[in-house]
């Protein structure tokens, strides 16, 4: 930890938050909670219904224990029934927990990589965008991306989430050159190449993507001259060696974030996203078995599945909803920053999610720890799964490749010590494949983890 | 004419240019010229040598007959010349004709489908995007599109000019369900669905497409219960068989618009697009011979080049830009909705005009001619050229494509008739090459005009 790092260490965005204890802060959340609850229930007829299941009324919720109690009121499945139903009856596609006018509604997009029908969980108010704005903004700033600036702004855009995300840049005086991924690596480069953007935000997959495409054609990103590149969505910087490869190559800080939630911190190594936003979401202060759906105690290092509950947001705030990612919740100060709040780090969808034993694996995890070998092994693997999951007979079976100048004499010494470290921080003792560098496909989107041989 | 239609005559988007005579509109351009003016020659190097070059100061231009002896200060090369040297000297590629600061970019979008590199010519500042949000609510008004109505945006987004569309949208109160063409024509019609939008805006090519690819999923895009659709790019509704083919599958009106200087009416037939922005255009009173560059007398029915002077623009307003579009331009006064002011129709590009015998010839008006044919024809054409043009030694040899079900004993009575028009309209007498339906290949985008033999 050097001297510039502890001067850029990350703090809440509401200012008023960096002088309160952690027991203050708690206080607080609980008191949004209670307004948003009420409001909720004033304001929509599917959180009505909910509490009326629960046998409660928004009043008899007077803490975060009490609101522990309360069951998941949504979740995808739940939300596209919600859906269904206001299309139905009433002509919008939002869901009947819609607590605003749709005639107010500002902005709509959907989740982006889902499969099914789509889900419009990102509809907001003015005044939700707005608020929201102050978070994008407050990451910005700290990456060091000012009013003037222009980042490259590069997902597919269109209805999807990150297109929220622009309204941030914008309120905060930076000019987005948005570059629909679907355009192809060429045109990125060329929009880059001239207009010169001082920071970016894209997945590290194109990152990555980006590096090899630009050297074919006899360019190179570090002569971008970028300040900084947020990353979204994939484990990815997660990863020691993906982040050191991003920096390098583009030579600039590379951050990870979680929409308005929170980023990683400028330090060198990885400690997770920094969450920044208590006043807009219970989260982190709500994780729970992702089979049970009961609450867990959050200490350094719980693991579990991350519930959203959105405070201070009007058209489609969520409540008690279990999004199926699994995270591990970091209470300790940053190593990295000195940040005194919580961070997370997501290890996994609890889809994924594998039993060999009793124990819980997370096919992300495995992939992780494996990936700290690089460049004795490429970073690309599978899970070999002969039945359905979650539960797997042992030993699991796991294909990884093996990087492109390692002697296959030496194998078998690899082998070794990563059996050793999946067994030490993963408890899992795995057979291992070994396949060939290149043997495995590779998408630029999301490799799949499984290879099912049932 | 009905009466329904006479209630929906187009006006002015500014309410004052309403009460003022054509005489009173020009002195009103006039004098906001001389502002504009005045204001590029301060703040850009490009403009200040532009005038030097022409030995002029702003203060000379006092009159549209001043400014019509000014010489052609711009085109799409010299644009992109102005942009490559502010990439160079001020790391910007907005151009040396930018007269902000960069700072003070609140959109930057290119135009869509040229070749070569972009151009960011619809870069604006958030006055620029204030004053330009009142021509698209005015559309949207005068398109029965109100405050809290759904509007499916299907373009190709990112960088694209049609981008700055959307902020006009939202400015009017109206949710655009923004849905990326590149998505593919089954998302688009599943949002549309799923959103039940009141409108929409897309080139008429994919509005066409949808009918056909909906009902190939069984869906009728009647049952959208589409209010309005906007249509933009293309000569599309220009031709009578395409505007009726539209209208009756969605059932509703399809409105053809020129960004924000204007739209064509409510009425069955097409009347071009009414110029509505004399306050944000000194077109259409300033139309040139595309190879002399002199300016044409402006009559009803007069055709020339279109040159754009901004008015009232901060960041890069275009000053004598010669857009190489080719216009005709009506002053009689509407004969479906009784507007006053000048209406213009597009005509082709000047790279595409073709001389036969001294006689400038455009093959879109050619197209559309023959397209007044179907269903005795498909619509389909191709002209052949055995040398580049523009000149063509005649007879002009054209490929048509007669319809599926059109019995060809009687073809040659269908192609005396479209000798007669081509001979009347266009001034043409082409040999007509029968070709069978579906053989000339088709595409969404732009369908290539030319069938190049040398």
């Amino acid at each position: 930890m050097n001297t510039m790092n502890k001067l850029k260490n990350v703090k809440y965005t509401n200012l008023l938050i960096n002088n309160m204890t952690e027991e203050e802060i708690i206080n607080y959340q609980e008191k949004l909670l209670q307004k948003q609850l009420k409001y909720v229930y004033r304001n929509s007829e599917f959180y009505r219904q909910k509490f009326n299941e629960a046998g409660a009324l928004p009043e008899d919720i007077k803490s975060l224990m009490d609101y522990h109690k309360l069951p998941i009121f949504m979740n995808k499945a739940i939300e596209r029934e919600s859906q269904k139903e206001s299309h139905k009856r009433f002509g919008h596609p939002f869901g009947m927990h819609l607590c605003s006018s749709p005639d107010d509604i500002a902005f709509t997009g959907t989740t982006s990589g889902t499969s099914g029908s789509p889900t419009f969980t990102y509809t907001f108010t003015k005044q939700d965008l707005n608020f929201l704005n102050n978070y994008i903004s407050h990451m910005l700033e700290y990456g060091g991306v000012h009013s003037g600036d222009r980042l490259l702004f590069s997902h597919a855009l269109g209805i999807y989430a990150t297109s929220s995300i622009l309204w941030g840049i914008r309120s905060h005086g930076v000019l987005p050159i948005d570059v629909d991924v679907r355009g192809g690596s060429k045109m990125i480069l060329q929009y880059a190449q001239m207009t010169k953007p001082n920071a970016a935000m894209m997945t590290p997959s194109l990152a990555l993507h980006l590096i090899d495409k630009a050297r074919e054609s006899g360019i190179n990103v570090g002569d971008f001259g970028m300040q900084s590149i947020f990353t979204v969505g994939e484990i990815g910087i997660g990863i020691p060696e993906i982040k050191k490869k991003i920096e390098n190559a583009y030579g600039c800080r590379v951050y990870d974030y979680l929409g308005e939630l929170g980023f990683s911190c400028d330090s060198d190594d990885y400690y997770g996203i920094h969450c920044v936003a208590p006043d807009l979401c219970i989260f982190p202060n709500d994780i729970v078995d992702p089979e049970t759906k009961k609450p867990i105690q959050i200490n350094d290092g719980s693991i579990g599945e991350m519930i959203i509950t959105e405070l201070n947001l009007q058209a489609l705030p969520r409540i008690r909803y279990a999004t199926g990612d699994m995270v591990q919740v970091f209470t300790n100060e940053c190593p990295g920053c000195g940040f005194k709040g919580k961070r997370i780090k997501v290890i996994g969808r609890t889809d994924d999610m594998l039993i060999i034993k009793g124990v819980n694996v997370y096919p992300s995890a495995i992939k992780r720890l494996i990936s700290n070998f690089i460049p004795n092994v490429t970073g690309e693997i599978r899970i070999v799964l002969d039945t359905p999951p979650p539960r797997v007979t042992p030993p699991l079976r796991v294909k990884i490749e093996y990087g492109a100048n390692v002697d296959e004499s030496n194998l078998s010494d690899i082998e070794q010590r990563i059996k050793k470290v999946l067994h030490t921080e993963a408890r899992v003792t795995p057979e291992i494949i070994w396949c060939a560098p290149g043997t495995l496909e590779k998408a630029l989107t999301k490799t799949p983890l499984f290879e099912k041989m049932y």
